[in-house]
């Protein structure tokens, strides 16, 4: 059977299920690829670092990326190393020594797309990164191949597991923010600095992606305007679910007459819709087009072999030679204008759950609807209890309102106004209601 | 921009959605491929027939295949034809006169997939076929193509979207088999005559195909057992409810230590798993990989547009190039040796759902109990209600039993013997538990 020889950068988790996939399971790839797949190279920062997996002798570890860049019997390299530098130096590096390259580091392409595209396409190289967004679930494939056909119409999708573990355990498990991360965390699914998940950033760089592939935006991700769950309350998900919701943290592309629409934020999303059941680290993404209609993708989206299995399944398309013909066909992060611009987020239509904790005396409910009716904001359902709490002898509650569709500037106009209002304490709660 | 000249064989409901999507919307196939698919020429049955699409004066639409095999400038076919004859020698001459075809015509494949796999390749031809299976759903390429790093170990699917709208309704709404199978009718969902839909014969076709990409199994469609939704009876569906299920025409092929698990069944799925979920025409798969994990898909298995969608995304493949690889690597019904065998169905283990009418007297839960317990059939549990009807003066009433793990076998020769008994009526239902 024929050899084409590869080599690996970077040999953490996902590094480790790549090699494992490559080395002990390579009838797999002679099936599918007609040929083997052989590990000649691997090159870490640390070759003494104990690995999760024991390479077999045939396989030199090394920290000499030259190993690699001049061996031109290696054709195909999956990039496996995180963050930006020397991430992007190594990918460049790669390239300029003739290598088509696997990878799995949506934040490099995020950043450095353009750039990173464009020198692949000068080399006549190609770049692959189905593993960058979703993990195990093909969706780069499904998008930039399967749908081909179709004008995209939207994407939704929950990209981040973390955030969803986080929120998936608060709601479940009554626990809190910092007991779920903490056991996110415990489990691997954090970082000691959870930051990018938590915040949205890690979802943005991938709705960036997505945007780029399914809508030829051209959208850095820091423009999406986003809201972690970093703040997420409890008690919101207690009152989402007495009205029959799941927060969840949800990434939204969507065409409209004025642009697209780009957000990642906590939304409200119906119990029993597809969405709403995403538990745990899993992540989905519905997407729909004009011609296909709607289509629901659920699987893991992150995690060593979900992970490994996108960057083998990469490699063998490279190797086959489907994937030079994907690149050279879809103009990625061309110099090419973008073929949609991304709408103003302030006048975005969307329903919207407001909570706030108000005084509990007459007048509160008039003086904030008032204020919401100056807005042109209608009033879909209430929801008021029994005054639970003191603050300062006077009793509180809190007070809960679904709108009817508004759009965003209203609603945080409205909100900024009811804020001032000597009734209302500030900790207000602004949240969209997904269609 | 390069021309790629093609051609439709067929101009049915699907063949009309796909010449509105290459020739209204050519600027979509112009971004993906890199080029024009221009359709030349549109071959029917009968020309003067009224049709859902107004072909532009350019294409000429004619009854003459020749046009089409004699034009050594069309060099992709979409063979649209339903059946097996004339579709079969369509398909050969199409390929014998030098061009790639693709299809959606699932019975042929399932029939004669060997035999015209074969020629296309001692002809150096390929053929696409994602339209073939769950419509929409790109389940073909995902399996062929993004999981190829993977052990596939069960694929689970909701594959005939007509039993799945007939049982919807019946659950749904509380029709009768009739009713609902006449609104399917009605909705165009369900053909005059609904057999191949409604026994699982649809179902099992597309399962020997999947079970072929995915195991290498080579088994005959009609070699899967099989048992269809014709005689699902209301109440069924009413003590699945009681029990939290939903019953689900599922389509099965799952690697055991054994061989290959292959069956279609009406099935009971607990309700909130994601197959209990899918609703009305609507399909879905499940796909459990070593690598990957538990994949899921949902979406329209069939109709005008989704089917045209997997059909133009196949004919840009063929256009690229991507699937004469995957055609020439993945060796598709070749003579080569299955992979895998299909196991033994009787000592397949799975929990079944029992229902009996019996007689309300003293004494026949032991009897029956007693059968299954000489079958080692343990009990999980047992609904038996209030006596409801007579039955030639004697009151009779319902018992529903569920196992635990047993085997068709066991279950088989239990109800053959339950059967004999004096107490009980013969209208026994036995059906699968979905793990």
């Amino acid at each position: 059977m024929q050899v084409t020889k590869v080599a690996l950068v970077g040999m953490g988790t996902v590094g480790a299920g790549v090699a494992r996939l490559l080395i002990d399971h390579g009838d797999r790839t002679g099936r599918h690829a007609g040929r083997i797949l052989w590990v000649e190279e691997v090159v870490v920062a640390d070759p003494k670092k104990a690995r999760d997996y024991a390479l077999p002798k045939t396989v030199t570890l090394s920290d000499d990326l030259s190993r690699i860049t001049n061996n031109p019997e290696i054709k195909i390299v999956a990039h496996l190393v995180g963050g930006l530098e020397p991430a992007r130096t190594i990918m460049l590096k790669l390239l300029e020594s003739g290598k088509d390259v696997v990878t799995a580091n949506k934040a490099l392409l995020a950043e450095h797309g353009p750039e990173i595209f464009d020198r692949a396409r000068e080399l006549g190289r190609a770049i692959a990164f189905d593993a960058a967004v979703a993990g195990g679930i093909p969706i780069i494939t499904n998008i930039s191949q399967c749908f081909s056909a179709n004008q995209i119409l939207s994407l939704r999708g929950i990209l981040n597991g973390t955030s969803n573990f986080i929120v998936s355990q608060m709601d479940e498990q009554g626990e809190t923010y910092a007991e779920a991360l903490k056991e996110a965390q415990q489990r691997g699914y954090a970082e000691a600095d959870p930051t990018m998940d938590v915040s949205g950033a890690d979802a943005a760089q991938k709705l960036a992606i997505l945007a780029h592939l399914a809508f030829g935006a051209q959208v850095h991700w820091n423009d999406i305007p986003r809201v972690g769950i970093d703040t997420l309350d409890a008690a919101d998900l207690h009152y989402a679910r007495e009205l029959n919701y799941r927060i969840k943290l949800i990434a939204v592309a969507k065409l409209r007459d004025s642009g697209l629409e780009l957000h990642v934020t906590p939304n409200l999303v119906k119990i029993g819709t597809p969405l709403a059941e995403v538990r745990l680290a899993y992540n989905a993404i519905s997407v729909v087009g004009d011609a296909v209609g709607s289509i629901f993708f659920h699987g893991l989206g992150a995690g060593q072999m979900p992970t490994a299995s996108a960057v083998v399944a990469d490699m063998i398309d490279m190797a086959v030679g489907r994937t030079p013909i994907t690149f050279r066909t879809v103009e990625l992060w061309s110099k090419s204008e973008a073929r949609v611009q991304q709408c103003d987020h302030s006048a975005l239509p969307s329903r919207f759950y407001i909570r706030l904790t108000v005084e509990d005396r007459p007048g509160v409910l008039a003086e904030v609807t008032g204020v919401l009716g100056k807005h042109q904001i209608s009033i879909a359902s209430v929801i008021q209890h029994e005054p639970s709490e003191e603050d300062g002898g006077q009793s509180i509650v809190p007070l809960v309102i679904m709108t009817a569709q508004a759009t965003e500037g209203a609603t945080q106009k409205a909100m900024a106004e009811i804020g001032k209002l000597t009734s209302v304490r500030p900790n207000a709660v602004r949240m969209r209601v997904l269609d």
